[in-house]
């Protein structure tokens, strides 16, 4: 399979995030992108650097003075004090209910707090050059799609799927699964099916798409009751407007069965099918993996690989994008498992 | 004066807050409320503890979900974990724009994070006993104006403005200065004014009156665009609804001299006199001294008596609710100087 891997994941490497008001090393690593690129050499997959820019479609998914702020975030915080290069900038205040959004602070720190819902996901040196090019490398894999691929993987990071219209979190920035999506319609698709199967809700790009009906997304997730991101993810979220009934949450208790989360597949991929998609997203998620430091399902190396006989019997063009994951020894071989699985029946794949 | 002093606030003390992603020791400690207190007995004004419950008021001004999970927290917090007696309880995500404030999480933290708006307003064992009483003091405050006096002064912390109907922030927890107001309503007044002379302005009390008649909201504080809490607060903000042009704010950029600091406070008493209000709640934020450490207006000492002295010349029955002021060891000379200007010609006042 073509793997579209951007090397300058590794320039976002901010050492600390705030977790419950201690300083924690951060679990949203480069050794977690490195592992999974190193895997899928080894496994003979194809490896490239992305190919297309990314802009036009971080457009339509983010708002301008989003991407400003990323853009120039990092500028600007050096610029506030010479001592800033060691030091991490953090938000202390978030413009919940009844607070406005609608006018940007000049306070820097003010700034940060409105383009984010929490604490967790710092920015360093080269935060937007990484996304930036993980988004371009989302958008290189969808053009793979469209030039005859069956199955492309963009293994870029940071994640994305937690990234709404305007704010970052859990780790995302930009929303590379949502630019998939956008790119994959420019490029003629009627209907974009989006499958997140992080162990966290993809908040930000069931936001992005809720009030559409020609992007339907479907997540399998922890029950935002007792698991991240809390506040999106239930059941009772099937859309608004024009996209009333296109958003499907199967949320699952902390601690879920393999049986139960492949059950859960089961009512995705039919619901997914129904759509009648002509290409489907992939948010691949690694965390719902038993090992999983921060998750609590449990997936074993082996239902990865079912994951992707799965995915492949939907016989659809395919975007594996990848997201979160932070049992990072495991990363690759899971990863090289979905590739697998996807490939076993799809010829011209790896032995 | 009368002046009502809550004994029970120094339950609430918290050894630290979260700024800016690092543990700094609280601004707001029990000795801020202890300084006025020794001053103000010290002048001969007349010190009591709260003698009125608050309860039916705080059911107005705060959501049941939001009180409960006040009252419980530390409770809940402990039972967590037999060794969370000796740590503090900090949230980690917000549920701001397109996430969902109305299902809360049975996760501790993260109910935390549903009923807050910044990372530095700890909660600590005595947290609801002190913003109970404080409340408790406002509404006893409030009762003797019924009974004929001109001004009464509720000493209690932590302070209010902040809070909104279901949230804390800013060090505040339950909002007094909404609690007197509606206490007033009920007592017959058919309009309330509410005066906030804070630093910062008090976006939980414009929030909850912003779409009523009743009760007019006029604030003097920081610009918003650089000030703290920089979501809220801007002079567009006019009302809603039938509360249309009954909310006033006056920003002053940071670093505005008295005598512009004494204009705005010309336009509020001139919108305040318009509005013929039958009672006058006055937020007294004592963070527009000069020596604030976290503030940036430039009041001196004798300034706020020169306020004491506008205020009572509004001839309105007047109740202070104390809010912020960070610079502890002037706290009780500048508290005591409003209130002698207020009393200097009324009758009965301290020499």
């Amino acid at each position: 399979m073509i793997v579209y891997f951007p090397p300058l994941h590794a320039r976002h490497a901010p050492p600390c995030e705030i977790f419950r008001g201690e300083r924690v090393p951060c679990f949203e690593t480069p050794e977690r992108a490195a592992i999974v690129h190193e895997a899928l050499r080894q496994r003979g997959h194809a490896l490239r650097e992305p190919d297309r820019d990314s802009s036009p479609f971080l457009a339509r998914v983010h708002t301008p003075p989003y991407l400003a702020f990323l853009e120039t975030a990092w500028a600007r915080w050096l610029a506030l004090d010479a001592d800033n290069a060691g030091r991490q900038p953090f938000p202390s205040v978030w413009p919940v209910r009844s607070l406005r959004s609608d006018v940007e602070p000049g306070n820097f720190i003010a700034q940060l707090g409105l383009y984010s819902f929490d604490n967790g996901t710092p920015i360093s040196a080269g935060t937007w050059l990484a996304a930036k090019q993980a988004a371009d490398a989302a958008v290189s894999a969808v053009a793979c799609l469209g030039a005859g691929e069956v199955g492309v993987f963009s293994a870029g990071r940071p994640p994305g799927h937690h990234a709404g219209r305007d704010f970052m979190g859990g780790y995302c920035f930009l929303n590379h699964a949502a630019v998939a999506a956008e790119a994959l319609r420019e490029a003629g698709c009627r209907r974009v099916a989006i499958l997140d199967v992080d162990y966290h809700h993809g908040n930000g790009t069931q936001s992005l798409f809720y009030d559409r009906a020609d992007v339907l997304f479907v997540s399998i997730h922890g029950d935002p009751r007792s698991e991240y991101p809390f506040y999106l993810g239930h059941a009772d979220e099937t859309g608004s407007g024009a996209g009333a009934g296109f958003n499907l949450n199967l949320p699952l208790p902390a601690g879920s069965s393999v049986a139960d989360w492949f059950s859960a597949l089961d009512v995705a991929l039919a619901r997914i099918a129904g759509f009648r998609p002509e290409a489907l997203v992939v948010s691949l998620g690694l965390d719902t993996y038993a090992g999983d430091p921060i998750s609590r399902f449990a997936l074993q190396a082996a239902d990865f690989r079912q994951l992707g006989r799965c995915l492949r019997r939907q016989n659809l063009p395919t975007a594996f994008i990848l997201e979160g994951g932070y049992a990072v020894a495991a990363l690759g071989v899971n990863a090289a498992g979905v590739l697998d699985g996807f490939e076993e029946s799809c010829p011209g794949g790896p032995a």
